[in-house]
């Protein structure tokens, strides 16, 4: 019995002393995880025991629950550091300028020390440390996700029905290349090899149109497996229900269409399980990303492909224990936050509505379906500040408008960016494209330290607040 | 009894089904590993049944013993394939231009099939086939092997002892802020993460500059581990012994001085020691490449430095079974290759001393030291030809010269290069500063397919021969 308790008190003691929080960042590419991280970071690190005026809606940070807050060694030695100094000098320039986004994963870790403030710790000790790790990873491997699930016909063939409009002109020349190849003949490594390059490259100008649903998603992000056989296939987009069965019946071991197979094969189980095994299945929270203003300057294909990409990485989370994800992987994440980037780029009385269109964005036709064991929210924000808000008076009558450096000029402007669609587009808000957002330059920090920001603290205050008493 | 006889004939039929031999192929950087390997397949790719008379040292290919070889499917799919297309490619070219050189490893095999002449096989199976599989990784990784077997004081100080002359120069920067930090101080990570990236470069400036003894070795190839921690640290150079005492007895575990030893012990045991037993323990065969007289055109310390590295290679395979290398990983190479690269730069006269001072750079003082169980091999070969041998005739007086287009003013030029020495130059030979050996651009393919070469025949006689039998 005593040793029961002793051990209890144990546990709490030293849960106490030594509690960690690993958390992911993620968004498919140019949705801000540079700028989400570096802002975070920053806001931590300039807490102090004097208001914290900077995050509002932190209540550890207001209450001055938090004693201060450190950078302190990561424990992944092999994974890259989280490069928040240069990024930081980056905004501390004159003019600032945007810090560089990274390619491939990252890791910081930050030490916060608080108050106990209530619950049992109080009388134990007065204090604790949380330690914060910050994990930042590519959206695109996410997106790889559903493979585990696909064979390579099936996988094709989902990728079949994408393959329209913009995609499919840019598919062309590869594509053209694919149907000339005997599919049953003894594989050309070299072929195959140079095929997968052209592939990849149209995966690349599908990026550079906007266009977020990118698979495989090691293809754009290779690293160290530039040049290896396990990124070297493509799907088969040109192939009708009859020639699958014939090639699956027929094909010999040594053809083409084998050794496609086999390279998918294997993608799926050494390098999509791979990072779902070695990384995933430990984050406790999530943050997903996503910028949801740039797409509707695009194009409504670019805006769609989002939405694809989203919803896929939504489905990842969906219907708790019943998905792929968990079945595999046995997650832990209980908290999972979709946020709304460059929320500086419109006016405040536009934020709720994009807010709604990200969720619409998210959940198929705005379903509010929640996730089993995991708690889930919505918020816009801007890591990085680059605008002000002002009121301007026109012909006698005020309204909201921002002002920033514009980046394409470089000129100071104020301007009203029109108004967020609360709910998807419809045909006819394409038709006339009244989208115009354009991107400004981060605006010199406070006291060349302390990053301007929209609703962090509410970021944080969701992410942390529960683990700072 | 007849179980076992069952089982043995077995055996050596599936022996000869399957006999795999793994080729390791390394070398200081810019030694030719990329020529050496697109020339090897290449020779090999071109041998049929028609007398093979660019390969007349490699009997099984004279005697028209081998059927045929092709490219096959590499084992390890997560390793990048050697491009030889592409390098075959570059050669095609008119004018040919030389390949580019890769970075990290590679992979690629060959099936060669072959009669069998002698032995049990000839009455069991008429023909055998040899999987050929070439690796291809940076030399500087088989420096980093000593680091297993020294301490981070030992490391430290057995690079203070090389740090003077141009070294010592190019160290100044890096140095100078090294001596300004209070090792015994609590660590700052960015301060380490810039010193380590300014130790980087001055390991650049050193390749830059002819120097090849490169430690870590990883730190000039990075890869993935680009901005990890575990490459983020340096030696100590300035510290004498009682500093080193007073630091270990010291300094606490949050210094710097205690992060860079946990770093450096970080590095052996996951970096270098990871390499070793995923790769190195399964080779077979190694070769080692040198060019030996491009050292002679920079300097006497690029010259020594290179002796330097070559010595530390050798000390890798010398002693047999004594080494650090045999009691850690028992490798099971059993034929060993030191090859001079480069050799159609100078007259067919001057190769024997190519081939002395080889032996002399690489084993101290021209020892002829066995290797226990290991069979050595010393030559000086072109993997890719680019000069003809002529005659030429002056004041009545034939003498050997060499025809090419020089790399520099891409003239055909016909030159007498000067003779090598034959054993390590003497001080007066640097004072001399006689040495003037010039790049060439490389030949035409004969029939715009067959690499010319010079000794790749003697080179895979040793290699392969007794394994094609």
């Amino acid at each position: 019995m005593f040793n029961r308790i002793q051990r209890e008190v144990n546990d709490i003691f030293n849960r106490g002393f030594d509690r960690t929080l690993r958390l992911a960042v993620t968004g498919l590419s140019r949705s801000g995880k540079t700028a989400f991280i570096t802002s975070l970071v920053n806001q931590l690190l300039n807490i102090n025991s004097q208001g914290n005026h900077h995050l509002a809606l932190f209540e550890p940070a207001r209450n001055n629950h938090i004693i201060g807050v450190k950078r302190v060694s990561q424990l992944d030695m092999k994974i890259p550091r989280f490069d928040y100094d240069n990024n930081l000098r980056d905004l501390q320039q004159t003019p600032p300028i945007w810090p560089q986004s990274t390619r491939g994963v990252s890791e910081t870790r930050l030490a916060i020390r608080y108050y106990h403030r209530d619950g049992l710790m109080r009388h134990i000790k007065d204090t604790g440390t949380l330690y914060l790790d910050i994990f930042d990873y590519p959206g695109e491997w996410l997106l790889d996700l559903p493979l585990l699930d696909l064979n390579f016909q099936q996988w094709s063939q989902d990728l079949q029905r994408l393959n329209f409009g913009q995609r499919s002109i840019l598919a062309q020349t590869w594509l053209a290349k694919v149907e000339q190849l005997d599919l049953s003949e003894t594989a050309d490594e070299d072929v195959l090899a140079q095929l997968a390059k052209e592939y990849t490259a149209y995966l690349h100008a599908c990026k550079a149109e906007g266009l977020h649903f990118i698979q495989p998603g090691r293809f754009v992000l290779p690293g160290e497996l530039d040049g290896a056989p396990a990124l070297q296939f493509f799907p088969l987009l040109h192939l009708n229900e009859t020639q699958w069965q014939e090639l699956k019946n027929k094909a010999s071991s040594k053809s083409y269409f084998s050794l496609l197979t086999k390279r998918y094969d294997y993608y799926r189980q050494h390098i999509v399980k791979d990072f779902y095994q070695d990384y995933f299945a430990h984050f406790d929270r999530q943050i997903i990303l996503a910028d949801c203003l740039t797409p509707l300057n695009h194009s409504r294909q670019a805006f769609n492909d989002m939405r694809e990409g989203l919803q896929h990485l939504f489905q990842n989370f969906h219907y708790g224990k019943r998905t792929l994800l968990h079945r595999l992987f046995s997650p832990r994440i209980d908290k999972l936050m979709f946020v709304a980037s460059k929320a500086d780029h419109i006016t405040s009385d536009q934020l709720p509505n994009l807010v709604s269109l990200m969720r619409q964005l998210v959940q198929e036709g705005g379903r509010h379906v929640a996730f089993e064991g995991i708690e889930t929210e919505y918020s816009a924000i801007a890591a990085i500040r680059a605008t002000k808000q002002v009121t301007v008076t026109q012909n006698g009558k005020q309204f909201k408008a921002l002002q920033g450096i514009r980046t394409k000029d470089k000129q100071l402007v104020t301007l009203y960016p029109g108004s967020v669609p609360n709910k998807l587009p419809t045909e006819q808000f394409w038709q006339q494209q009244t989208f115009d957002f354009d991107q400004f330059e981060p605006q010199p920090l406070v006291d060349n330290e302390l990053i301007p920001h929209l609703r962090m603290d509410a970021v944080l205050q969701f992410l942390l607040a529960d683990k700072l008493r």
